[in-house]
Parts: structure tokens; C-alpha cells; sequence
């Protein structure tokens, strides 16, 4: 396995707020609840930006888990964060984003609770879904 | 509707790759390819990552042209990125992420090509999955 993964989704809007993205050959659906003005028929896009923190952080611990023989018993990760919808809304008012996003974790393993937290922190490090969170990213939209 | 959104994903590892998520009765399921010690049963979290980016400009692209009256007519979404695995890998080297992420969109409307391109740009500055990747965000990650 080489160092390097290209990583790539398709997609096409069915409505205002429903997208059908292919990845790989998996399908998803992300919408908006009806008081966005939606069909609910799939999580959101800021669930889906939670997901992936959430599977980033699995694949991650458990990946240097191994390579410290640790064994992880259980894991479980819940993602939150609230947003300010102002910009979103219109146009004005402060970022668009989360101020901040919050990830509580709980784990079992075969070793102690120094240990395992340190996993965890090692993991936030690692894991490329957290430090593109973290950190600056350009991120260039173009019209085709 | 307040302009305060509150989100929540909340999951259990199911093995080293795989997460089941759950998103306000929504299900999902993240894992990896074989090659890399999974079973391929759904998108990897930077495909999630990407979904959502794709998914919150596909929403905030709708809901800026309807404040404009412009008609969305076709919109479709690709997000395209190579990250270099080093750092997740052995813990050494550059930043975990990307150090970029590509977004392409095909857009017809009935408007010209210059109110096309000025809404794609409004939209990113104010999809908020766009603002979390672009500028730094906190994210704090806690042992139970």
C-alpha cells in the first residue's frame, strides 16, 4: 500500500436540500429535516461531517491501538456541536461554521486510564478528519 | 425557526474499522476497503468528510439562489482530494489531512455565467461545512 489516497465523490441535487452522492459504488442521501426545508430522507450535511470525525477517530485509535498491542474492548464516540445559523441564514453576523465541535469518548481496553488517554490524543493527532478540522485548509471551488 | 442548530451523531465501534452512527434516527455505517484491514460495508470517513462539504453547498447553493430568484436547474457536486497517509500511518511527517481539497460544479441556471459564479462563491464563503474546513476550528476531543 502506497502512502498516498486519492479520495473522490460524485454527486447531483434532487431538490434544494437532497443530494445523491456516489462513492466508490456506495450511495448516500443527504437532506434536510422539514424545517429546513426537506424531505428528511438522509442526515444532514453537518451530521456527515460528524460522521466522518467520528469513523476517522474509530479507524485511528484502533490503528495505533495495534501498533501499541493494546487491546480495545469497546469504543464509543459521540460528536456535538452548536451552530449559528446567521451567516448561513444571511450573509451576515460571525462564521459559518462551529465555533467549536465536541467529542466525547468512551473506551474500554486492556490497559490503564493514562494509557488510554493518551491513545486518545495521539489519535486526535493522526486521525486526517480532526486536523483538517483543526487547522487551515484551501479548499478551491471552481465552475466547470 | 432559531438561528441556533444543535447537532449530534452519536456511535459504537463495531471493529477496528467499522462505526455504526446514528444521526437523529438516521443510520450509518463507515468502514474501510480491504486494503486497509476492513470490509468495504460503507464509504470511508473521508468520503463522509467530502459528502458533507458536498451536501452543504448543494443546500446553501439553493437557498442563496432562491433569496435571488434565480433557478437552479441541474447542479451536480465532485470533491476530489490526495492525502498523504504518512502521518496517520507511523505518526511522522506532515499534517494528517489534505492539504487541499478540489471542488468542481456543473451549474445551469437561468442567469449568465457571471451570477453563477458570484453565487458559488457566496455559497462557500456560507456553507458552514466550508468554513470548518477552510479556517481553524476547535475541536476537543474528552474520555469519559
Amino acid at each position: 500500500m502506497g502512502d498516498e489516497l486519492h479520495v473522490e465523490v460524485t454527486s447531483e441535487a434532487q431538490t434544494d436540500t437532497k443530494l445523491e452522492v456516489e462513492e466508490r459504488g456506495h450511495e448516500a442521501v443527504v437532506d434536510e429535516p422539514e424545517k429546513f426545508g426537506g424531505e428528511d430522507e438522509g442526515p444532514n450535511p453537518l451530521e456527515y461531517m460528524f460522521t466522518g470525525l467520528a469513523g476517522c477517530l474509530n479507524v485511528t485509535i484502533h490503528h495505533i491501538a495495534n501498533q501499541k498491542d493494546i487491546e480495545v474492548e469497546k469504543l464509543e464516540i459521540n460528536v456535538t456541536g452548536d451552530i449559528d445559523l446567521e451567516k448561513f441564514m444571511i450573509g451576515e453576523g460571525g462564521r459559518a461554521g462551529f465555533q467549536d465541535i465536541n467529542v466525547e469518548i468512551e473506551i474500554e481496553t486492556d490497559t490503564d486510564y493514562e494509557t488510554e488517554a493518551s491513545l486518545i490524543k495521539e489519535a486526535e493527532e493522526r486521525c486526517p478528519v480532526s486536523d483538517n478540522l483543526q487547522h487551515e485548509t484551501d479548499v478551491s471551488v471552481s465552475k466547470k
